[in-house]
């Protein structure tokens, strides 16, 4: 239906035991996930996880977010676009990724320092983050400032002999209530008085130097993602080896430019996998229930509803495929106005889906008893994720209204 | 500027009252409210509550709810119209409530007992439940079948001598999970031959009868709303005494209307409130935060924003406060289409303008750090709560159709 | 049911009056009034509606706007709210208003004209304005600048001895087709060097003073609303004696203040009028059409759009009342949120009502056949009448964050 | 850019060809054609588009919707999915299809023609169509019933002899206004008693032929559309030979069917055209105008509906091609739900880019002084054009809910 789209033989098999892997192992392995979660203490590895892993691992697909061979692993060699289609169907659980190694913000960190660390970095961090025995997070936003406008960010970096010491407050550090978290790539400000794209550097920082403390996890409407959660993380002087920094200083935009384009793929797909599944509920819980001595489904408005899901979804994903597309043959810089827009649309149309097959649900949806709920508080969160949707239709704006500029 | 509506100069003043104890005491407890929720166990009394309690004991605004005067409780003698601006006021805070024994669904519960019991269930669990020292639960809702069509309530009340015999499952049963709470208003089915309308009957099960079994707590989107709870709960062979039952067999549904309405403007007013309050945050936020060299309540959209949810808003209020009026002046019946829209209109209304506070508040708006995340939890389940939406729409539709049958 | 709002008893029996008026003869006579427009020349007085006003003279309710005694009419003595309950019922025809000499522009210059002019202005134009004879225009709007932003007008309004000449082009004239359009109320500047609201005066110009030259009618999405119409006028060396000038110069944005208020109440409740009129029509068409073997009301989205649009305009309806009611009892001053608020509310919430009953009617409701095409265009209008919303939506938005400004 | 689409060189240097003679020609023309259309003789050609023709003759592009070569032209041989780009350009201007032969109906009614046709009715109606000399219209929407449920059809078709003898109503006849409209194809019962998709059959009838009468031209919020027109058009005992009756007697929906799809992709890739006009228009005026010391493109809510009018663009017109791609590759039955999709979406998204550009334009968005007000009125209509949405809307739960009925 898609073949319009260059996906190779290969990426249809890689889907099609992706889409077997994913009913034999991950959907009958959420209840169990949340119940392990849910007993005992919430910030250690959940059992089940571990072991979907272990199959992951043997299903061919482990890393398969990875373009090239790394850490002796071969990576996939999938297009963003083969890559993207990959992604929707990880997204319909919210433990799909996880069993293939390709959560975030794990792939995107392997891929920054795949592409801007050195040797050293690689057999250091990348090695076991390939391998699924560490976890990582990315440390930029920060409570105090409007961190969609980078440029406000307020964590310094000195340079102190062959020490950098970082001093700051970075909060939605996702990934680092894990346990196994063992390095944050941090961006902070190397030179306040350089020009402003040039003031900010990204450096790695090992979770466990002295001065690192997560302060408290952070929860998203209710959810604290646990064990994988969201933290306040503070960095009193903390210190770290010059080697440390990615390519170098004043070059921290310019790595964050080249990590954004993939990533904002991945989360567009992924809610486009969310609403595909929140509408296939819809569908059967229509089906399903009867009140008033009717079909729910046959109800008038459930139908709109449902042809309203079907047209956005089916749009959504199409700008999205055509998004990596483009990534895949003109690259990140000329696609910037179709990557701000599939930031746009993806989640708001996931939350439009959930929210009606919530309602489709009644009291139930709601509850712990399905997974629309939690879908539901991702959704309306991803529509803050990397800047809030405000920011990114000023830049489609901008680029729209720059045609007409004399 | 509302007093077209006919309002007393005394509960003007108790307005006042209300204003200023919600200034001194509520918003500053709800930081340490939620502290000592999180701390220990989450299913016992919360001790700033208690304080808070009484505080409201003395206000002159304990039980306000109460039309008329019972259980050595002079009722305040409020119209619905009045006590309804009273609730849009406690609603602004989640907490803000039960500091005057004015929370669902205890002021339904001790209506009922009011309206339809006996001297001896006055006496045994009207009281306490003025004193603020016992909690009720209104068990109706089943997980089995979908209770907006109420018809369709499988649980069984059947009498064995001197005794009925309950067994059910219901859930959704709010305030459940309080350990003081002791009491069930229950609704099932003591005649299922009976005409539709007349199958149904209200008992009252004593919450510590052999049979009563709470199952679990339910969470909405991540909520879980202790120490008070929403319970699932679970009767086997529950025997209660036959003086249990209210009114009399039968007339489960007629209870069932006289509550509704009242609670209907309660639910709507908190809505509105809980608006008011997103409102004032987004423009606090609006002019606090600076973004792009800008503050953010300069950008165009956020005034768009703060302008639709004023306008949102004030029709939002208009529309309930003359529904009560109605109430007040020519009852439930006449006024069930007012009824009906205040339900869809203010659980819309509050979740829009939550939504977009949210979205000027970025990240910090879906954390633990605010009241919003909380809030829109709720504005979005009080679109199911009493029925979906769709049930409400249909009735408005039916009503609007009938005049133009022949 | 709205009977909170100060209603006298005398009003009532006149909105009596004045449904049985739009049931006898308003309604009867659509048909016949827009076959007659489009017969031979479209710019002359239509027959029918000569009758109409003869009827509506005999009615008691001619000249009803008036609050005050005129020109021998003793006024009406109607609150605002008053008048505006009027209003929504002339509103549901656009042939509803001019049978009682109460359409717009007309009212507003009487009021200008009464409020503000000499006994000469009265003699000569108030009095025949009021029996009906002539009519008149208001030349504020002009094509170069957006006019929204009044300090932009670029008519110029020169004293030359004992005249003023006016130079400069106007549009959207509203009346100023008929050709009994024999004054026109015209904004221009006097002096560009005053402050800026100091700049700005208003002046009396006779239609058939030379120089006052008709370029063209405009119409509104299709319809030219003849033969009232509006039209481009252009000014060319117009001279006027100085008596012409209302209030004085430089006083040309006080009048306009003062006559705003008013003029957005009338709007909005024939806004209230035509919505209320379209749901009427979606219910009936609903009721009589069958399609797929179902009657169309009886379909899910159909009963949803009915619900939605009672639910729309009770909103709005209450928030108008309110809005009059403010104005009576505090004024346009302190009422001026209000007043902005029912211009944003009232017109958008006529299209999306009308849009839905133009659905329900399929192809024929964007014919001739019903009022339904007509009454769109109108509305969309209304949304840029006065000002686009998205003016009045920043006003609103000023005066909220006005309270949160240090 | 949407290069993964399979889209020949020919095709695409014919685009280049396309977009050269819209600037060069077409655009240039649009002011000149309304003018010529509002003096004289509204239902008569318009000489400049009689000018256009013959350019476009010459331009290489005529009867480019051609697929096979017929009456002597050599089809275009373009795919829907070519042609489909085709539309998009040609649709930009409301005058901007029939320089090339390429106006509905006539496109639909040469394509029936062509493929259900016999020899001699492609001699006397194909050729003269192919050729310019004549128009045609589809008469199939009744008056009196709800068409879109095409059982509901009631205008008879009754063989006496040699001869067809037709009795009924239409409405909806586009084209049958200009002078020039010879033939219909109509739509009716021949055997009302066989199955329901048995009853219907088409027929052949020239325009001339006694008891065809054209009753008056309907408009469409506001506009006649002249010289084309939509006719009401009452057929009594109108007589046509037995031979022009297509296919054969009961075979109306099959023919309906086929012609179906293609006919929405070219409306919808028309639709898709004027939203990205309008927003053309937006961004052009948003840069021209100023309000309040501000361009009105820099004021928040305008670059807010640029990025969402350029989103939904985006979005819909990979929908639509999208369909096309499915109706070229595995045909029109097994893309219905597509088909179904891209009337609903292309309607509904002009009608809301056209809304915000006209908004931006102030006043003269409604006026007759740009294209805007007439796109508006025909994006509205659009959505009722074929059925309205509701009916696709409807097919499209449909389709979605077999997967799950058992």
């Amino acid at each position: 239906m898609y073949d319009h789209f260059p996906i190779s033989d290969r990426a249809k098999k890689m889907r099609e035991t992706l889409l077997k892997f994913m009913d034999d192992h991950v959907y009958p392995a959420e209840k169990t996930y949340y119940e392990q979660v849910a007993e005992g203490d919430r910030w250690q590895p959940v059992p089940i996880m571990e072991e979907l892993k272990a199959k992951g691992r043997e299903s061919g697909l482990w890393n398969m977010f990875l373009t090239h061979e790394a850490g002796g692993y071969k990576g996939a060699g999938l297009t963003q676009l083969e890559y993207g289609t990959m992604c929707e169907i990880m997204g319909r659980s919210s433990i799909g990724s996880e069993p293939f190694n390709c959560s975030a913000p794990d792939t995107g960190n392997m891929e920054t320092i795949f592409m801007y660390g050195t040797d050293d970095h690689k057999a250091k961090w990348l090695q076991p983050l390939l391998d699924g025995e560490i976890r990582s997070c990315f440390a930029m936003t920060e409570p105090a400032v409007a961190s969609s406008d980078a440029t406000n960010i307020e964590t310094r970096i000195v340079r102190e002999g062959d020490e950098y010491v970082i001093n700051g407050t970075k909060w939605w550090s996702s990934g680092a209530m894990d346990p196994r978290c063992k390095i944050a790539i941090l961006m902070g400000k190397t030179d306040p008085d350089a020009e402003t794209h040039k003031q900010q550097s990204m450096i790695l920082v090992p979770f466990d130097t002295p001065g690192v403390e997560v302060i408290r996890p952070l929860s998203v409407i209710g959810y604290d993602h646990a064990p994988h959660g969201h933290a306040e993380v503070k960095y009193t002087n903390v210190r770290v080896p010059v080697s440390n920094i990615l390519l170098g200083e004043g070059r921290g935009f310019e790595i964050a430019q080249g990590r954004l384009g993939p990533g904002r793929i991945h989360h567009a797909m992924r809610s486009v996998g969310q609403a595909e599944r929140a509408l296939q509920m819809m569908c059967e819980r229509g089906m399903a229930r009867t009140a008033f001595g009717k079909r729910i489904a046959d109800m008038g408005v459930t139908k709109h509803w449902i042809a309203e899901s079907r047209m956005e979804i089916e749009q959504a994903r199409l700008l999205v495929l055509h998004a990596a597309y483009m990534m895949d043959t003109v690259g990140n810089k000329v696609a910037r106005r179709e990557i701000a827009m599939i930031k746009v649309v993806a989640a708001n149309l996931s939350q439009r889906v959930i929210d009606r097959a919530m309602q489709v649900h009644g009291a139930q949806g709601v509850s712990q008893d399905t997974t629309l709920a939690a879908s539901f508080a991702n959704a309306r969160t991803m529509r803050l994720v990397d800047g809030p949707d405000e920011v990114h239709r000023e830049t489609i704006a901008k680029l729209e209204l720059k045609q007409y500029r004399n």
